[in-house]
């Protein structure tokens, strides 16, 4: 079996903008060029492109503006998790000797149709996820006494790290009150509490453990994977106090990488909500049972020896450009592994983990890194 | 390296309905689990399902609707070569060790949005797929004398075909004339030179090595895998006599498989066109090089010896549901290979080839099989 390794990352700004998809894929493919040494266009064998837009053919097309030939290419989507399936689609193309090297984009349109979820009938007006955010909520304080500030604490966080955070749509530090006492949207879920759709586009450069170390000296590995659908339905979610689907796909990405919750230095949550950073906590094993909130408490202050979650500041405070989202965090978990994050890097860390989920987290996808 | 084999498919009866995306896939997703024998729900690791529709989360809702919790499953879709990209994702996911057992779905209503691609401006009319058609037509007769009765054989002979395939759209004999003195479309493509988009699912069954006989005796093994995209655009095609990202793809998945194209007994080439089938001829190795039209009369008459091209219908004969038909095309050469197909089995046949394309051949999924 072939180890794979990421050997180069771009970005874009997070934003709103009138550029078109197109520009932004190339605009961040541009920035990975710069940052893998000696990439050229001819070794790029795969072009994987996640994205929720409808438009078609979008990977032959950005190939082609990109000036690359690749040998596979298509596009993938799976809403919100559609970049950590982009991810373990471009790993299995090398770990199965199909490629070597493999750039992977994702992208997305602030007016992505994948803000709601129009299928599932039983959730009525559950098609907008802020109200499966709110059930998750309310039954995670009825059980275990989680607050409306352990959330709020948070948002500010996320907001406080996107500050260091060039790229992040929001560059606004917010107090405790600023998000209790934000537009309420679905109680107890309010504005503050919310990822916001943005344009913006990230891009990873996958190789082979033989082409490791020809486009830099700083390979990070990928470790476990872990992945799990548990359902596209809200109406099937039974305990509301946990992601199901995030617990399953962690225990897996854990074993295939031999580690342990407590040896992960650097996470990046999908916390599209307060919420769900909350549940994380939980479902990842970085706090008991209940506890997230608890963990949402001592992180503000940066509690040494614990994970560093959302260093980047989450899709809160980065902004939530769909197709892109899970690809962006798994480039500030490489960026954090090759000391690259600048003022908001985390000292000495060595394992990395990204968490990324869709529609009520009845899907997750969860990728270990290590170097 | 695992390796990869087919256990089972299903197929819809390929038509025009008012069934939705999700009742056409879980019908050929329902056809498969009668043909993998002893296979169960727990089975099933992935689910990936390839369509051009603008739905969200279909990978997800169709897992739902059929029972199944997946760990890997997401959509994947590059125009009317969403289901080789498909099938090759799934052989990697289990080559690479991810999973053991992956369920592919094609599936496609006849008003898909990839009937046109809306992107290529220097295509200007060219957005509709006949014309890119009549040039690749044009060229050919201009350069090697092809005929448009040549071209009318590959249609009469598909349709022929289909009408020994009871799930095919098209039932009905035609003769040479009615090709001739069809609907001009674009000089001198007609309307029966065109396949016709419809509704229509198809579903494979990947396993790997160690459980290859557990859902059958019969496994196909996939034995080579070829891909390339040389563009977006059909404004980049240089030559306009070939086909060359179905030339480069088969080179390499012919040395993937150690064989030599005049060891392939049968074959589903994408004959979206006519001429595409009379180009797929020599790009694919089965005619030399400006001889595609002469084995377009020589295989009307089944001549011993040669492949046997399109024995369900083709796309001409059958209809192209177009997230659908890579996955239909497989089905087909599965079902050849385990001497299952009936009326049209083609005799002692060892090894087949399916040949997958988009968008003026722009891209080309290649993928032989041997029992």
């Amino acid at each position: 079996m072939q180890r794979v390794a990421i050997a180069g990352y771009g970005l874009t700004k997070f934003r709103k903008s009138n550029d078109s998809l197109y520009t932004l894929a190339c605009e961040s493919a541009r920035d990975l060029f710069q940052n893998a040494k000696n990439l050229s266009q001819q070794d790029v064998e795969t072009v994987l492109v996640s994205t929720c837009d409808n438009e078609q053919y979008t990977s032959s097309i950005i190939s082609e503006m990109l000036g690359l030939r690749p040998k596979i290419s298509h596009r993938i989507e799976n809403m919100c998790n559609s970049g950590g399936n982009a991810i373990i689609s471009a790993y299995s193309f090398i770990a199965s000797g199909l490629c070597d090297v493999a750039l992977v984009i994702g992208v997305e349109k602030a007016d992505s149709p994948a803000a709601r979820l129009e299928w599932d009938i039983s959730r009525g007006s559950f098609k907008h996820p802020a109200h499966w955010a709110a059930m998750f909520a309310k039954s995670h304080m009825n059980a275990y006494g989680t607050t409306e500030e352990q959330m709020a604490m948070v948002s500010v966080k996320n907001h406080d790290n996107a500050l260091m955070n060039p790229k992040a749509y929001f560059q606004n530090k917010i107090t405790l009150d600023d998000v209790l006492y934000s537009k309420p949207v679905v109680e107890p879920v309010k504005l503050y509490d919310c990822s916001a759709p943005c344009d913006g586009a990230a891009s990873l450069l996958l190789v082979s453990e033989e082409r490791a170390r020809e486009f830099g000296d700083q390979p990070v590995w990928i470790t476990g994977i872990g992945q799990r659908t548990v359902s596209a339905s809200f109406s099937k979610v039974s305990d509301l106090t946990r992601m199901e689907s995030t617990a399953l796909a962690a225990r897996d990405a854990y074993a295939r990488a031999k580690i342990e919750p407590d040896m992960v230095d650097v996470a990046e949550v999908h916390d599209a909500f307060t919420i769900c950073e909350i549940l994380a906590y939980e479902d990842l094993g970085f706090a008991r049972k209940g506890e997230g909130g608890k963990f949402a408490e001592e992180s503000q202050f940066g509690i040494d020896g614990k994970v560093a979650v959302n260093a980047r500041g989450g899709l809160i405070g980065t902004g939530h450009p769909i197709g892109a989202t899970g690809i962006a965090q798994a480039v500030e978990i490489v960026a954090q592994l090759r000391n690259e994050a600048e003022r908001r890097q985390v000292k000495d860390c060595k394992i990395g983990l990204t968490h990324n989920l869709s529609a009520a987290a009845t899907s997750t996808t969860i990728v270990t890194m290590g170097v």
